[in-house]
């Protein structure tokens, strides 16, 4: 496995692999690798010849109070885990690598990109899709994969690429969970003993959230949010961000919930801000199941 | 030639062209070509193995009170000019072919993007960079060339694919005028007979701001305006948008002129919004000729 730190060396080496008619699959990550991140390299490595993760804390998805600082990092336990996943190549370029000069270009992705995250972290999908849309054009034709555990995130990701026509094909792979149910998230390492005890209540309240939709036929969105959120709330540790269900195309909140919608949920557990989301079905011949 | 009129065409005609290692020019313009766009066209030719010229007039780059249903528009004309100029492929999509869907992400390109025409004609250069990058991103590694007299384009282009390191190398090159001095410009189709007549106004008022730093030795960026505004306005037929001197680099006013600057002129002439750049040297030996 190579590990590349220049944008020029890493677009060479696909390249060549691309030209060897290899095909090239992308993990782009901020490092701090764990099972998640595993699972994506691994389902990479399955569909394609050649699989390159990239590991760059980026600036420009922080906001001023955020985590930039603190941002877990572990190269060489990054490299190792790379490694032992099936990647081929690891690009971790630093900040001076990626954005010599000002960064002056920004790529915004619309509507897909405002409520939930965006509401809560003004401009972070703003750096997100600028960052990945830097990412594609140096990686080149690839197929790429993110977690669905930012939801959000992977449908701002695949709107871009499919507005741009950039020639990559982005794939979304499923959570990867704790045994007790936790979401894996770099920023977990930031939870005490005691946080990390309760931080299973965030799945906990997405599946009462399902429940509500799939075995009670409750199809009032804003019953669906209250039950949720009194899940987490009732754990006085959390500070609840939102609790929301919506489409899971473009993310907007349905009047009525009908066929599939997405629970997402978003709080503060001490130093961390967590986020979590499942799929839930209200399926036409479970409505009024209660009525 | 190859006349293409899908996204997914005129891809793959260039990665196979790309793959049988030729190198690809490509020259994107909204059509109507004359004869500034067969330099650019003869220029890629000499300097690249294919030549795909992009006709796409885009509406993201439009305002909405501006000249978007009535831009002039000749397919047939711009396939034997591109034939006749060494083209090996046009490429003419349809609206609804490069946006299929709602057009949600964006590109913008800061400080470079705010100045003259982005003062002038709000959001149009977010509706270039973005058609450009998607441009880009279909057409893969090239050289892709812009003329001149659309400085400040070209700068906002050039920033966009250097930011999102985009596989191109972005050529600017210099303006075609008439043998009168008039810049071509697709939309001189605009002028009466009268208005053409006086329409090299703004190349002369351009040569009058020149000379006043070449020769004269002017320093002042506010007298090297008003002289290029004094010419303009003593034509009546001009409704003068701005007459500047920047930084070429990033477009930016300097206090004192020194070195290489940029003189840009935008003005209105019947129908038609005209825009026109030269370059001057302010030359430390002339500094004070005058003085």
């Amino acid at each position: 496995m190579q590990v590349i730190d220049t944008v020029a060396g890493f677009r060479k080496a696909l390249d060549q692999e691309r030209a060897a008619g290899r095909s090239v699959g992308l993990v782009p990550t901020m490092g701090f690798l764990h099972d998640g991140h595993a699972s994506l390299m691994r389902r990479a490595a399955a569909e394609c010849d050649v699989v390159a993760v990239t590991v760059f804390v980026n600036p420009l998805q922080f906001g001023a109070n955020e985590d930039l600082d603190s941002y877990p990092r572990d190269l060489d336990g990054d490299v190792a885990r790379a490694a032992a996943n099936g990647a081929t190549y690891v690009f971790a370029p630093t900040t001076a690598e990626m954005y010599p000069t000002p960064m002056l270009t920004s790529v915004r992705v619309g509507a897909v990109s405002e409520p939930l995250e965006g509401h809560a972290r003004p401009g972070h999908f703003d750096g997100v899709a600028t960052v990945v849309a830097k990412l594609f054009a140096i990686a080149g034709t690839c197929r790429a994969y993110f977690g669905e555990k930012d939801f959000q995130q992977l449908a701002v990701v695949r709107r871009m690429a499919a507005d741009l026509s950039l020639p990559v094909d982005v794939i979304g792979c499923p959570t990867v969970r704790e045994p007790d149910g936790l979401a894996m998230s770099s920023r977990n390492a930031y939870l005490t003993a005691e946080e990390r005890a309760v931080a299973p209540t965030l799945r906990q309240a997405l599946g009462a959230g399902r429940r509500l939709i799939e075995e009670t036929g409750e199809r009032d969105p804003a019953a669906v949010r209250a039950a949720m959120a009194s899940v987490i709330n009732a754990e006085p540790r959390f500070e609840l961000d939102y609790a929301e269900v919506v489409d899971p195309g473009d993310l907007s909140t349905p009047a009525v919930l009908a066929g599939e919608v997405r629970l997402l949920v978003a709080a503060r557990l001490g130093r961390a801000r967590l986020i979590d989301n499942i799929s839930a079905t209200a399926d036409p011949d479970t409505t009024g199941a209660s009525r």
